[in-house]
């Protein structure tokens, strides 16, 4: 493995969709994003891979196995960003990838499996290249408008896909042997902690409110402050107990309030009507429910303690996708082998890996975000870091390979 | 005194803006508020006064004194509203003050003293009419543009003033016998209580800070709990703390978080940043300086918990103006003539008031306003507490002309 030849691919990468200030805005279906898919496939080309475009607008890059029976390994990432993200996210799976198939391909070691590349389309915007191939979707949904302005039906197309064609991408369970993607973790744990790799446990649920508090306008000045029904007094209530709730409990659950509006919203007005966010993650969907169920009845407590009514309404809902724990195990071995350290936790960030874990047997590998930071240009993660992931993921090809699932 | 012509001119005056859910949208300057000001000059006229615009474009209705040497006792209120306003706030006090002018002409009772009945304009924006006649102002202050989108001094215009004379109208310290104004509470204590007449003992000092609440925004699923720098939870914790020392003296002082908003605001994005509203009231300003001192402590406290900074940045400060002890005494005495029940309260609203207690004895007279509900369609005072006021308007009217002034 390569570890400088990788790094000086990601220093090539970050030029597409550059910003001035540093970091990158390659949103998926932008012209930014069809350079560095060109770039991907170049990539692919001089690893020897045969690249294919699916109908889905995904890249592979495939390499034949020795048994002609079996089903392919996949393993890869993605090469869109977010407005204003990194040089990190998605482009280090996807081009030690690359690096894993090229090595292999320069040291003549086959396998038993095929092995599949892959890039996956508009990850950012909703891991809708893995989604695209591991599920039915329908025409109206595929109208949403991604944040380059097209829906996802005219972004396939413009990625050389075809949306009429869709079928012909689907990956059922037992197409595939297994997945594997190797991420930034985009969070602090694993630096913070001086540990080279995290070995995923899966994927947290996610599942996001829209909560409005209903109280009564009044004057600021003439309204005693006993007689107030005060929504943004409720809202506040509301948010340092979910924060309790939250952090009550051991484990690694996380709940945000992000969003909050007052409504009339005037310095000189007790506030009548508040609508705020409430988002919960873990990887135990039944905590999630169960941390949900206890937030509904202490926010009862806090509106009936001045007059407030508080009202929720779910609108994106996750379930948590588990990592294989065979894949898990091949992972951490792959990198004690190696030498390195490593520690298993979830992914609080979800990736194109739930989406195939509908299909086929799955594992992550995480490697260090200095500070956490991420979906920003302060994103950042040593090159021996990356070296390391990539070799991790090399070795985890490699066992996968060697493994007959019973 | 004739409370059922009162209370009849109350409700044609209610056609000038009429809103079709009730209430008026009567802005200062707007065709509304120049019909509703044409009526009053009627108004005026039939009761035999000397109508006046004055070069701040205030209307003065002038009644002689029988000695020429007198300085007037002005009384009065504004017509001009809030959007979506009530058909009592200003209108009450405004048409009281000519129906006691009338009665007095048609009773042919003399004063001492001439008396002006009078209506400011635009009070709602900023009790501008009755500040242009008791302090200097400067071009670039008058610049504001009000609610109706006009300039305060292309208001002065529409309502035939003249921005360039305003010195003429300028009243100065010992110009004026005293002031009394009559008007709907606002807040509902005295409905509350059932107490007829509220004696006001002066309108609370104000300050209005833009609070600032910086932390560090970042991916709400992979920042674990106990590593985020979440502003929005300071925020909530800054809402109840200004509640709890607000509240924690007796007193009738007041503290409202009326506005926020959280940075970038997205349900999954830990907030970075909050920008929000802090309001403070009461009669005595040392208070509301040692309320605001103990909240900057405690900001700073509540910073230190999870990492955050507050900035405060004071945009509105309105001193409190005390009502004239005399004044107040007189009020008492006349509604207690009258057989009235009477309660001393401050104003938590501004008025016209504030600004003549610059240069004369001042006085207010309040009556409920049912379930304390204003600046709405469904504000509502009943036409016999309407009457009452009226009637103790006329007996401080003719109280105030009998008193000198030691």
């Amino acid at each position: 493995m390569n570890g400088e030849r990788l790094n000086g691919w990601l220093a090539a990468m970050s030029e597409f969709g550059k910003n001035p200030a540093g970091g990158v805005t390659r949103l998926a279906y932008s012209d930014a994003d069809l350079a560095a898919r060109a770039c991907t496939m170049r990539l692919m080309r001089e690893a020897k891979l045969d690249v294919v475009v699916d109908a889905a607008g995904n890249i592979f890059g495939r390499r034949a196995g020795s048994d002609a029976h079996e089903r392919p390994v996949i393993f890869g990432s993605h090469v869109d960003s977010v407005p204003d993200g990194g040089n990190y996210d998605g482009n280090v799976g996807t081009l030690a990838a690359i690096e894993v198939a090229r090595t292999l391909g320069e040291q003549g070691v086959a396998t038993r499996h095929p092995l599949w590349v892959a890039c996956w389309q508009n990850e950012e915007g909703g891991t809708w290249g893995s989604h695209l191939v591991t599920a039915e979707t329908t025409p109206a949904e595929r109208a949403t408008v991604a944040r380059s302005g097209t829906s996802i039906d005219e972004g396939i197309r413009v990625l050389g896909g075809d949306p009429a064609r869709l079928a012909t991408a689907r990956l059922h369970p037992g197409d595939v042997h297994g997945y594997l993607e190797l991420h930034i973790e985009q969070g602090g744990i694993l630096d913070r902690d001086h540990v080279d790799i995290g070995v995923v446990e899966g994927i947290v649920g996610l599942r996001e409110w829209d909560v409005t508090i209903e109280g009564f306008a009044n004057h600021a000045g003439t309204t005693p402050m006993s007689e107030r029904r005060d929504a943004l007094l409720a809202a506040a209530r509301f948010t340092e107990m979910v924060n309790r709730v939250v952090t009550a409990e051991p484990g690694r659950q996380v709940g945000t309030v992000g969003r909050i509006q007052a409504f009339p919203g005037a310095p000189n007005v007790v506030p009548g009507k508040v609508t705020c966010t409430l988002e919960l993650r873990d990887l135990d969907d039944r905590k999630i429910q169960r941390l949900y169920d206890v937030i509904v009845v202490e926010s009862r407590q806090i509106g009936a303690r001045n007059g407030t009514t508080f009202g929720f309404h779910e609108f994106v809902t996750h379930e948590s996708a588990r990592c294989d724990e065979r894949v898990h195990a091949l992972i951490g071995a792959s990198a004690r082998t190696l030498g390195l350290t490593t520690m298993s936790l979830p992914s609080g960030a979800g990736h194109d890996a739930q989406n195939l874990a509908r299909i086929c047997p799955m594992g992550m590998i995480f490697i260090p975000s200095v500070a956490g930071i991420s979906h920003s240009p302060r994103e950042f993660s040593r090159a021996a870091d990356i070296t390391n992931g990539a070799n991790v993921l090399l070795g985890a090809v490699l066992a996968m390979d060697a493994v007959a699932w019973s």
